[in-house]
């Protein structure tokens, strides 16, 4: 087993990727004993949250990959620069970064698209066999990333499965404990904090994925 | 058992909470069952560090507590109106935040003081008698908020060390699976990534540290 690769999507539930979900899959690789690589790509955000108010910050930004460095405590790379042959598996923790600077779902919703650099590697890593594991809201992206009929879920909310199936993808609820496997495209999603109550109930399905998706390499 | 407190220093490494000892403490709780109120002080950062250059961002400035409600996904509460009546316990994660923002360890040394606020609360737990948890950097104000004598560690950085009993602590090395128990005092410190080579290294010595916290309340 090489290394894995973790795309983030920058740092907070609001804009970028979720913190609890970023640090809870980087613990289980960590506690499996497998080497990450943290990337993101090195785009401005859609925008600055002011996550006490829940306000959009007017006039700040910040970019992805410099905010993406503090959870990856100064170890990110240019996702741009990344080749798929560098890694065995790909994961995304979720947070609205992964639907605002990832590509733009949280805008446009089923009519989306997918952020170059991230589409690129995405489905590179996918053409090469390599399993992937996607989060939270970050499993929008699945039918732009592995095609029509893929097998996914966000979990149980109405109208994000509703996208999903209008994008081509075919949405399985899911409780925040477990995790979809779709084995023929090597694809595990699980809901994370599109349900989880609590840091631990988040643990559960994400340690539930990261352990799929290794079993897979 | 009621609630206990959570006190951030911002989001970030070099200068905030460091983001991984944080999530790990809240999961701890989560795990353990244990409710949590996340603080922090309503003060500008001491700077803002770009965490991919390593370098600080000129002219960029931010708020403690609202880059703490990143980590806190919104539910964070100004340090400055916290009764110490309403919570159990005190844990205080480390990162540079913890040296820049709630004293001024990383500019003073022995010198130092700390945030009035922080310094109002932490005593007041102290006095009445609540056990408290430090980690990483924190315990560097153990002297300022204990007294003389005080038991803690931040390690094995002779620096640091040195820089404690020169403020009347009494420094104990210790590895990153462990933590210092001084009982009389109920003070509990921790290196975490004052040690710590990865995220899993981190959570030994934070779930012992939560742990034995929980275990004197």
């Amino acid at each position: 087993m090489g290394k894995v690769a973790v795309v983030l999507s920058g740092c907070g539930v609001y804009d970028g990727a979720e913190i609890h979900e970023s640090v809870l899959t980087l613990l289980r690789l960590s506690e499996r004993g497998i080497s990450y690589q943290c990337l993101a790509p090195n785009i401005d955000q859609m925008h600055v949250v002011n996550h006490l108010s829940g306000e959009v910050a007017a006039g700040e930004s910040r970019n992805v990959l410099v905010e993406a460095a503090r959870i990856a405590r100064g170890e990110v790379l240019d996702l741009k620069d990344a080749s798929v042959d560098d890694y065995d598996a790909l994961f995304v923790p979720g947070g609205f970064g992964a639907a605002k600077n990832l590509c733009d779902f949280a805008v446009k919703g089923a009519d989306m698209t997918v952020q170059p650099d991230f589409l690129r590697f995405a489905v590179g890593m996918h053409k090469a066999g390599k399993p992937i594991g996607l989060m939270c809201i970050a499993p929008a992206m699945s039918a732009r990333i592995f095609g029509e009929g893929v097998n996914c879920t966000i979990g149980t909310d109405a109208d994000t499965a509703a996208a999903i199936e209008a994008m081509g993808g075919k949405h399985i609820g899911c409780p925040v404990e477990e995790a979809v496997i779709d084995r023929e495209r090597k694809l595990v999603t699980t809901p994370a904090y599109m349900l989880a109550g609590n840091v631990a109930e988040a643990a559960s399905g994400i340690n539930r994925l990261v352990d799929e998706v290794l079993a897979m390499c």
